[in-house]
Parts: structure tokens; C-alpha cells; sequence
């Protein structure tokens, strides 16, 4: 019982919308077919990354929660009978939108959504135009395979999220997740970036003592307006084991579907031999909360 | 200006305690002709480490801070006129012991001290017996070098104490450590083990856009009482850029004394292009203060 085999699904996507969602749903179906009780889907994987750019046109790619296009996702994983996370530009209210996980049960229920709490915005990730932050806070979403601690893409910089999911119970940290390469940067630091990024994702299992998926988008995606030669997403989809060991590591450049057992009850384990969060210093964690300590 | 060379003195220690002085002052003597302005020591760089068991008697091991111990490295900091980071085993008052970093500006004055916050307790690390835990918090020590965010070993596995000294305005972090191998523990697991240590290390580095300096001790060091094959102190002292970037790894096996030069204004640079101090979400980390969320 406390091994979960779980899929996931690093795809390419297109300006064809249907297309991409017929690449998820194959996949899903696939990892289903293998086993997988839960399948982990790429950071807004029914579209291209539409934030390259800020463009008001865009907000129509939001979609409510449910709604028609979540429905497709709930009736896979009814179908399957597996647990699914997947991720939607949210349309929330009139003007007012999320980038938001959705986790289905295996039943096609909902189980619980996760909005994106920390948002980037950089030049070519233009995500405070449009997602608002989120307000979910750090909440694990209880589920049949366990409960998921499910985080969005940009808060895999921010060590809190994790330990906060970790705090409230979450057996996984997952991570949809969609970043990639600046063609101006050169090779040394395109490594150094994806170095980064596969290090700071390990060090929240490991802090933790939880496993964790990563599921990257993959390929080249154009910037619609010229100024930049696009995004190169990095795929590099990756599965830790709790003690922090990489279990699986995708291709940086090809779409994967792919599965892997997890065993959830590592998580023991690897807290009892590092037992950090018997060593916590909540006493003195107060200025975490600060935006900076000024002298 | 911002670039500081930064020696490390990582060393095997012996019983004899002169002989372990004498070792650390040398270290310190040829990194100071190297140019470097910062020297790091390991942690507990005078004796053997002695939590490998509890026994009262090593309570005579601790020292006042100052005293004659500590008088002798402010003498060399003075000396080669460079900032010396240095762990002692402190008698703060009768029966009242702590693991203590002593920061040395370089006219042998002591820039501050940092009590060690997390104390660990494992078979063969009994530190809840030898150390009450710090008090000092997580400030970092403002020297002519810089404001170095201090922190030691254990406190490596808490992303917490990174992140307050980066708040509090730290330029770089460095952990004076003491970690090593169990030999009961396969080389597979070995292996994971160090991987995680220098995953979480790097990881403050990248959370936090710092520089980072760890140096850990090295060799075998057998267990007094038998009960175990004793430890062996996996050196690896790491030297780590704002981004991430692996500047400097020493020996698994042997003794280091080498310098390195660190940008301390690479940080600015890194924070530019991660901008994470930006984005965290103050106002919902309040969980971060609870032992855990009970539901």
C-alpha cells in the first residue's frame, strides 16, 4: 500500500489546443494502462505558455473550475480510476484569474484545487499580468493515493511553501511546473540555471523527508511578439525519493510518458534517520515572516 | 571590493588538542599569505569531536568566551589582519555549554558570536547532551568583510535559518560543520547521504541569492566506548556561488588548506535575474512557526 506508482506526462504544446489536450489525455491514458495510480500533468498543459507576452486577448484562455474543459480531465481519471493533477489558467470571477492546480480523485471528483501562491515576473514570464496570487494558501489535497502537497512552478524557489505543505501532512510534494531557457544566456549558464532548479526542488524532499514530482513542459515555444527568441522549456521532469535521490530525470528535449513507483512510507524512514523536524527552532523562526529585516 | 578571497582550513584532529591548534593557526597562516581577508574553520577545529559519546568528563572540554583559547586565534586574526570564523566548545556559566562560533575581526577584537540553534542527537552525534541550544538567533556578524550569516552544521538541514540570516541582511552564509559516515551504512547510502548534504547546502545558496561557505572536518575518528566503528568525517568543504554554482569541493578523505575568491556582488546580480526575495508570500507563512498543523 505504500508503494504508489505514479505517471507523468512532459509534453510539447501547440497553438492547437485540442491537440494538446488529446497529447495529455493519451498520456494519462497510457500511465493508467501501466498502473499509475496518479498522474501528474505539466503547468498549464492545454495551451502554449501564453505569458511571453502581456496581451489582454489572452485572459479568454481562462477556463471556470469545473467547467468544460476540467471535466474532460475528471472523466479520464473516473475512466482510469486513478487520481490526477492537472493545471488550468482559472477564470475565477469577471477579471480576476488563477493559475490553478487541479487535483481529480479517482471517482472524477474534484478533490481540491491548489492556487498558485508565489508568481513570477520576469521578461518572457509575464505572470502577475495575468494570474492573481493565489488564496489557498499551502493546504495538501487529501486524495485515495494520499495527501498531495500540490505546488505551482515558481514556488519551487521558496523553501516555506514546501515546508508548510510538509507541516500540514502532505505525503508528495508536487510540482507542475513550466521553465526553460533564455536563448541569449549562454551554455555555462544554462546549465547552472537547470542545475539550480533540479537542486533546489531535491532540497525540499530532502529537508522534508517527502518524495517529490516535478513535471516540466518540453520544446520550443515562440514569443509572439518578436522581442525575444522564445522559451526553450527544459523538460528534466524529475522524481526524488524522500532521503532527497533522484529516482528519474526526463529528456531536456523530447516529450516523456513515464511512470515510477514511489514509496510513501520512505518519508518514515528518512525522518527517522534525519530527524529535522523534531529539531525545528520555532521560537526563533519569527522574522520568516518579514518581507526584510531592516536595522 | 567585492571580491573577498575566502581560505578554509579543513582538517583531521587528533587527541592531542595542541597539536589541533596548532594545525588550524597554520592553516590560517597560509591562507593570510595567500591574501585571503576571511578564514573558516571547521567545526570544534581544537579537539576530537567528542559527542560520539556521552560522558560528563567532556564537559571539561568546554572554554570561556574569550579566554585563553579563543585569545589564541583573535592573536592570529590580528596578526595576518583577516577576519576568522572559529568553533569552540563554550562554557558560557557553570553546567551551561554551547556550540559556538566566534567570529575574529581582524584586530583581534571578537565581531560576535553565534550560539549553534539547532542541536542534533543521533547515534554517535549526542550534541542535546554537550549543547543547550543558541540563543543568539539567526543575526548575522557584521565585519569588515562583510556580514557574515554564521550557522553550524547542523543547522545546514533548515532552510529557516538560511533564509532569516539572508533577511537580516547576510552577504554571505558559512557553516563551520562536523558530518560524517556511518560504517555500517552501504556506499550507496553513503553516497546519497553526501549528495543530500551538499543539495541542501547549495539550495540555501540559490533560495537566497548568497554565496555560501561550508567547511567540514575529515578522517576517521574512532568511537571511545566500541559500540560503533566511529565516524568517518567525509570533508567535502564546499564553497558554493550565489547561483548555485559549485566554486570549490576539497577532498572526501584528505586535509585542505586552499582560499578561493568569492563575488560578493554576484548576490545583487543573482537576486536580479531570481528575484525571490520579491515574491515570498509573508502573509502566508504563518504555519512556518508550529511544530506542526495537527487537523
Amino acid at each position: 500500500m505504500s508503494i504508489i506508482k505514479v505517471g507523468i506526462v512532459q509534453q510539447q504544446c501547440t497553438t492547437d489546443q485540442a491537440d494538446n489536450i488529446t497529447k495529455s489525455l493519451a498520456g494519462i491514458s497510457v500511465c493508467a494502462e501501466a498502473g499509475a495510480r496518479l498522474v501528474v500533468l505539466q503547468e498549464l498543459h492545454t495551451s502554449l505558455y501564453f505569458c511571453q507576452t502581456e496581451s489582454i486577448p489572452n485572459y479568454d484562455l481562462a477556463v471556470p473550475i469545473p467547467g468544460a474543459l476540467t471535466d474532460r480531465f475528471a472523466k479520464a481519471a473516473q475512466e482510469h480510476e486513478i487520481v490526477i493533477v492537472a493545471s488550468f489558467y482559472e477564470k475565477r470571477a469577471p477579471g480576476l484569474y488563477h493559475n490553478t492546480a487541479v487535483v481529480f480523485e479517482k471517482d472524477g471528483s474534484i478533490a481540491g484545487i491548489y492556487r498558485k501562491m508565489h508568481i513570477p515576473d520576469d521578461p518572457g514570464y509575464y505572470e502577475k499580468f495575468y494570474f492573481a496570487p493565489g488564496d489557498t494558501g499551502f493546504k495538501p489535497i487529501e486524495t485515495s493515493v494520499g495527501k498531495l502537497g500540490v505546488l505551482v512552478c515558481w514556488d519551487q524557489w521558496f523553501p516555506e511553501a514546501a515546508r508548510i505543505m510538509a507541516l500540514n501532512g502532505a505525503g508528495i510534494l508536487i510540482y507542475p511546473t513550466a521553465i526553460g531557457w533564455d536563448y541569449n544566456d549562454s551554455m555555462k549558464e544554462q546549465k547552472i540555471q537547470l542545475d539550480a532548479w533540479k537542486t533546489i526542488l531535491r532540497s525540499h524532499a530532502i529537508a522534508n523527508g517527502l518524495p517529490l514530482v516535478a513535471v516540466n513542459r518540453v520544446g520550443h515555444e515562440s514569443d509572439p511578439t518578436n522581442h525575444t527568441k522564445g522559451i526553450q522549456f527544459w523538460g528534466n521532469s524529475l522524481i526524488v525519493a524522500a532521503n532527497g535521490e533522484i529516482r528519474y530525470e526526463a529528456s531536456t528535449v523530447e516529450e516523456a510518458v513515464t511512470f515510477i513507483e514511489i514509496d510513501t512510507d520512505q518519508s518514515e524512514q528518512t525522518r527517522r534517520v534525519w530527524p529535522f523536524l523534531r529539531d525545528r527552532r520555532i521560537d526563533a523562526y519569527g522574522e520568516v515572516l518579514m518581507r526584510f529585516v531592516d536595522k
